[in-house]
């Protein structure tokens, strides 16, 4: 059917049913969009009596479902009105008079139209392919295995609608129990091509009709021949979304890059008084060595901080990129209505008291003014915002000045007062730091398009709870992945910490598992805790790129050896299977009992020597791509001697154009902190006290570099590749 | 059946399975084992004849299962020996002739004793009961759901054998499915108590016959009315398990005492030359503070250090408790036959050169000596020992003097350094640090039995690879939780992990599921980590016990509220559900926009008062058990106010008599860490920059109090305790 058509077709059906006052199509209405669309469906008709049911089941040639057909009665099992594996005419006449009898038995006033007569499936794997509507994502398919693996295991998987062929193929992988469809204990495995088809196609249905809310293919039953689905339920609802507001790409970068360098900013509510927030922005703008022009803004004022203090931003001389308000909620529309005849394009909200202490209606009157006015509005509700390369410090907190390559944002006030101090504590080099607070404009899809560009910013970590529309972080995240990396520290997880979200911001959170496999989808790389972000934003721009999949783990410490090997496997890292010549090699600097393989265990009491050739050995084969290192502080090989070898020794090959990552576990006394503190600087990602935390931080990067497709032999063997047989079948 | 008659009849019965030289049963010597043992079995029988088996067949009354009897063939399915649902007499024949002929061809020359003929058993949920003969923990059963689940999934769980009802019981809970027992779908619930039935009396035949290594019912059908095993297949193994010497518990307790706490030690190979261990060993004894006898033993020297050097330690005056070996390993030996005639009961083996190094005969050898003289040794390969409330550094490390509640051990030396290091930095209170090396006689479980009798140790805290002897750990562990926790990090849990374990140390790493399950078993913290196991152990002395599930989260930043709350339910806690009073007592004290309710969100701005006025009422509050603390690093509130505000409310309601466990996440610049510092040295377990390790921690306080029934309402509602039905049948 031309995709023209089968919209006709099921818009009339649509049509129909709305007129009818019903949200839940019948089976027949199903079969009818199923044909439509493709989607594989038994064969089945309508019986509206007896002999006409005989007359089906027997041109089906097999045992037969039958099922009362009501626009009334939505379980139909619960109803009496299914029996399964009917055969021979006598059985059938039979099972008919029963299932009317049931179905007017559970509800007198139902509406019969007939039975319907479907041809029995063989037995197979029974999985569920379903789309919903997703408060956060929009349309999203659904995949998992049917029975109780979906109801108590939960083993489902996500996508943004529409998916192709591919995508939807990946959804089959993306199942715990994935192994199940490949066929286990000798049994076969199942047309992958046909299932995914089927989730295509559903993922269409839904896209072309954004008012079918839900669609449930349940069971779709799994053979090596096909894949049908033995039950369609549609389940339609009324559209109101609401239109946000939307910018091109072009009109957020070049408002965002007025206000990530900006040349001149005003201060409304600039204050000389110590305590207020007027004060400490102007204060933090003025010490923080911005060198673009500062106005304050304050009636009140002559001069400010010996700058001269205009009564309105409108009498400010020039042309202004930023104003950042430091005044009560309440003045907040009006002051921004100066803005807009100013024509400043950025509006920087620090007072809270709007829409996250119920005042919705303050909010939507300040986002009205700037929307009138083409103003983007960072906030409120926010500590400000910081652009380091520009020594720029729009906050009311201490100003931070280690210029570097991570762009941090938070959506909450506290987890940015805790970026601030761990950026500080562990000298993170940082391009930007960004409150985002209510969100009631920009957004981090805006943030993430310009740091995307920004060629300061080489990873972007963002705190958030919610997001106002994820279908656009997701088209930004995914322009931005192959560039650099993305973490996203997502709070609101769990089903407690979510209920704590609601209460937070108003948002209504979204379900983790449908964020959780978009998110992947997207490339980003999904922080598990708030420490977690942090030290992934500090090391991912210190990390070069692995280039392949072989990570060796050279130690001092058996002991660690084994941790290290624990987490390596723990972040889905591989450890090189190290081939005979380079282990031949490796056994050269060792001691006899010393264990070459992988960990390359030098043994405790090795002099710097042997650290030190067995590094360069693993920087120098092309075929490691990466170090995992134990150190064992003894006498021999004191920590700061450790750190200064393997720092000399990266920095040699890094001049020599051979940049891998190397990253250190420091088990020692506590001078190995001072030793990881110069590591750290000098591009090798060391901690003391633990065996996880360095892994960790490498399999963040090596989840990039497979996100952006940096790795020479990419991915797991089984995983996201095609592997036998044709392309999925066409569409429609 | 009486015990001693089943013991007779299964022992004649595996006699005769030897004597023919097979280790495999058949099917008809699996039933007659079945029962003996009570293990529910389908009815069937043997026919040797083709008439035979239709008599047989017409007896049960229903379908039939037909297959094979040969003890040549152990793979029946495979064989074409196997035809399922056989119904009728003419059916019954075809499938005799067919079965036999099937085997003949598959092995012409087995030996074929008949058919068995067996009741089909009605459908029902599949699960898989078994035993194992495990490396570390012996006789071990397992159960798991059948089917793919298990294969797939893995979800299996595992008990030492023997088990009795209610611990067999538990096994249904163990596992990630295990609602699917409940009953799903409308499906109704199986018998857990024939289940549980089925599993205990597995493991009452494992453990009556060692020589079985395998048992497997698989699978068990499992109905609303019965669990019945319509498979069983039973492995023998020779069994020479190498008897290990053992000791009485109070053999322990006397030789760890003078171990733990000696009045003289004497140092073999004390040196005056820096850089040899013997010198770092006699250094750290003298600077460490020891206030008993030091004696150095050189042949070479006449004094050490300003004490008198003797020739051998037998010419050392009185007693000596302990005898530290700062020696070339091939020395040993020698020297320890000295010890032995001085009647020393402990030797301390730093020197490595033993079976880490492939000599385990230089091993085996000190081993001999010391057993022939009831020495009991620590290490090899160790760093040492210290036993803080002693002043006691027995180890070439450096000195560690801050006394407390933790003993650390670790079998890997460079762990150990870690331990130091991470003490040191974090001024962690420790009772002792023992290295554990090669383990060639003194291990966990001595360990372990001193510690939980040591009136200082407040939380024992191991590093481990492998356990000598895992049913000695679970006794010593199962008797030390009630009292203190027990924490455990075990290395090489993955697949890449005990690959390193094994070159390290030659141990045969277990399996970790094993290893998971029993630990937990026996009232263990498992930590997943080094650093996660450094900070239970640094925390874990300092929280007081909870006395019950309730946790209330008090913020004043709403971002960490959310945070915090993923935190709690990662890590099984319970967000106390708040009443009415409670909740209206907590509003009186917040700003009207600020959410209470669990969190309660004091809101950002909020002053000292605030915090103090929330805190005091959640100790204050008998219905709740436990506090998590998120601050905000604010003007209004900075860090410092807020620490001894805190520690103040805890330090007082303690001095009333009411303790609870309180821990802190603290968002801000870097002041906060100077103030999570004065909290912890007060008893508030508080972090910087992070909202998951204050959580994790107290998950682990929670674990234990769990384990060791410390809580009121003990454990979630479903789990561990019985629901409905009478008790789990008797035995045989």
């Amino acid at each position: 059917m031309m995709a023209e058509d089968r919209r006709t077709r099921v818009r009339a059906l649509l049509d129909a049913v709305r007129a009818e006052g019903r949200t839940a199509l019948t089976a027949p209405e199903g079969k009818v969009i199923a044909d439509a669309y493709g989607i594989a469906v038994p064969g089945e008709e309508l019986a509206t009596d007896v002999e006409e049911a005989v007359a089906c089941a027997a041109r089906f040639d097999g045992p037969v479902v039958m099922k009362i057909v009501s626009p009334d009665i939505l379980h139909k099992t619960d109803a009496g009105g299914v029996v399964v594996g009917v055969r021979g005419a006598a059985d059938v006449r039979a099972a008919f008079h029963r299932i009317v009898a049931n179905a007017r038995a559970y509800a007198p006033d139902a509406r019969i139209e007939g039975v319907q007569v479907q041809e029995l499936l063989p037995p197979g794997q029974e999985v569920i392919v379903g789309a919903v509507t997703d408060p956060t994502f929009g349309k999203v398919v659904a995949f998992g295995l049917g029975g109780v693996l979906v109801e108590v295991l939960k083993d489902v998987t996500f996508r943004l609608a529409p998916v192709d062929g591919d995508e939807a193929l990946s959804m089959l992988d993306s199942l715990r129990a994935a192994e199940v469809l490949r066929g286990v204990r000798g049994a076969p495995p199942v047309d992958r091509w046909a299932l995914a088809e089927q989730i295509r196609r559903v993922s269409e249905l839904v896209t072309d009709f954004p008012e079918i809310a839900e669609v449930d293919l349940n069971p779709v039953i799994a053979t090596p021949e096909a894949a049908v689905a033995a039950d369609i339920r549609v389940i339609l609802a009324d559209l109101a979304p609401a239109k946000r507001r939307t910018y091109t790409r072009e009109e957020i970068l070049r408002s965002m890059r007025r206000l990530m360098r900006p040349a001149s900013v005003a201060v409304i509510g600039a204050s000389n008084e110590t305590g207020k927030i007027g004060n400490s922005v102007m204060r933090n703008l003025v010490d923080g060595g911005f060198s673009g022009e500062i106005h304050p803004v304050n009636p009140k004022a002559d001069d400010i901080l010996g700058r001269k203090a205009y009564e309105s931003v409108t009498d400010v001389p020039g042309e202004v990129d930023v104003a950042v308000f430091a005044i009560p909620a309440r003045f907040v529309a009006a002051a921004l209505e100066e803005v807009g005849r100013k024509k400043i394009p950025n509006a920087v909200l620090i007072p809270s008291g709007f829409a996250e202490t119920g005042e919705h209606e303050l909010q939507a009157q300040v986002v009205a003014v700037a929307e009138r006015h083409g103003i983007r509005l960072l906030g409120p509700n926010i500590y400000g915002y910081y652009s380091t390369w520009q020594d720029l410090c729009a906050t009311f907190c201490t100003p931070y000045d280690v210029k570097g390559g991570v762009a941090l944002t938070s959506q909450s006030g506290g987890i940015g007062m805790a970026v601030l101090g761990f950026a500080r504590a562990t000298k993170t080099g940082v391009s930007a730091i960004v409150g985002l607070g209510n969100k009631a404009d920009l957004d981090e899809d805006d943030l993430l398009t310009w740091f995307g560009e920004d060629p300061h910013t080489e990873c972007i970590a963002m705190h958030l709870e919610d997001l106002k529309d994820g279908r656009a972080f997701v088209a930004a995240a995914r322009r931005t992945v192959p560039k650099k990396p993305v973490v996203v520290l997502k709070a609101g997880r769990t089903a407690a910490g979510a209920r704590a979200a609601g209460s937070h911001t108003g948002a209504l959170a979204g379900d983790d598992a449908v964020y959780d496999d978009i998110l992947r989808q997207a490339g980003v790389i999904r922080a598990p805790g708030l420490n977690d972000m942090l030290e992934y934003a500090r090391a991912l721009p210190v990390l070069p790129t692995p280039k392949g999949d072989n990570v060796v783990i050279i130690t001092g410490a058996g002991g660690s050896g084994v941790l290290l090997s624990d987490a390596v496997t723990d972040n889905g890292l591989s450890l090189m299977e190290i081939p005979p010549d380079l282990d031949a090699s490796f056994r050269r600097f060792i001691p006899p009992f010393g264990a070459a393989g992988n960990p390359v265990d030098i043994t405790g009491g090795e002099p710097p020597s042997t650290y030190e050739a067995t590094i360069r050995l693993g920087l120098q084969d092309p075929r490691v791509h990466a170090l995992v290192l134990g150190y064992w502080h003894t006498i021999v090989t004191p920590p700061m001697v450790f750190a200064e070898l393997t720092a000399r020794a990266v920095a040699e090959f890094r001049e020599r154009g051979i940049e891998k990552p190397v990253v250190a576990s420091l088990a020692g006394d506590v001078e190995v902190e001072e030793a990881c503190q110069y590591l750290y600087e000098r591009g090798v990602v060391a901690y003391p006290y633990t065996t996880e935390k360095p892994v960790a931080v490498l399999g963040a990067k090596y989840r990039w570099a497979r996100a952006a497709s940096k790795l020479r032999a990419e991915g797991p063997p089984s995983g996201r590749r095609r592997e036998t047989g044709g392309p999925p079948g066409g569409g429609s």
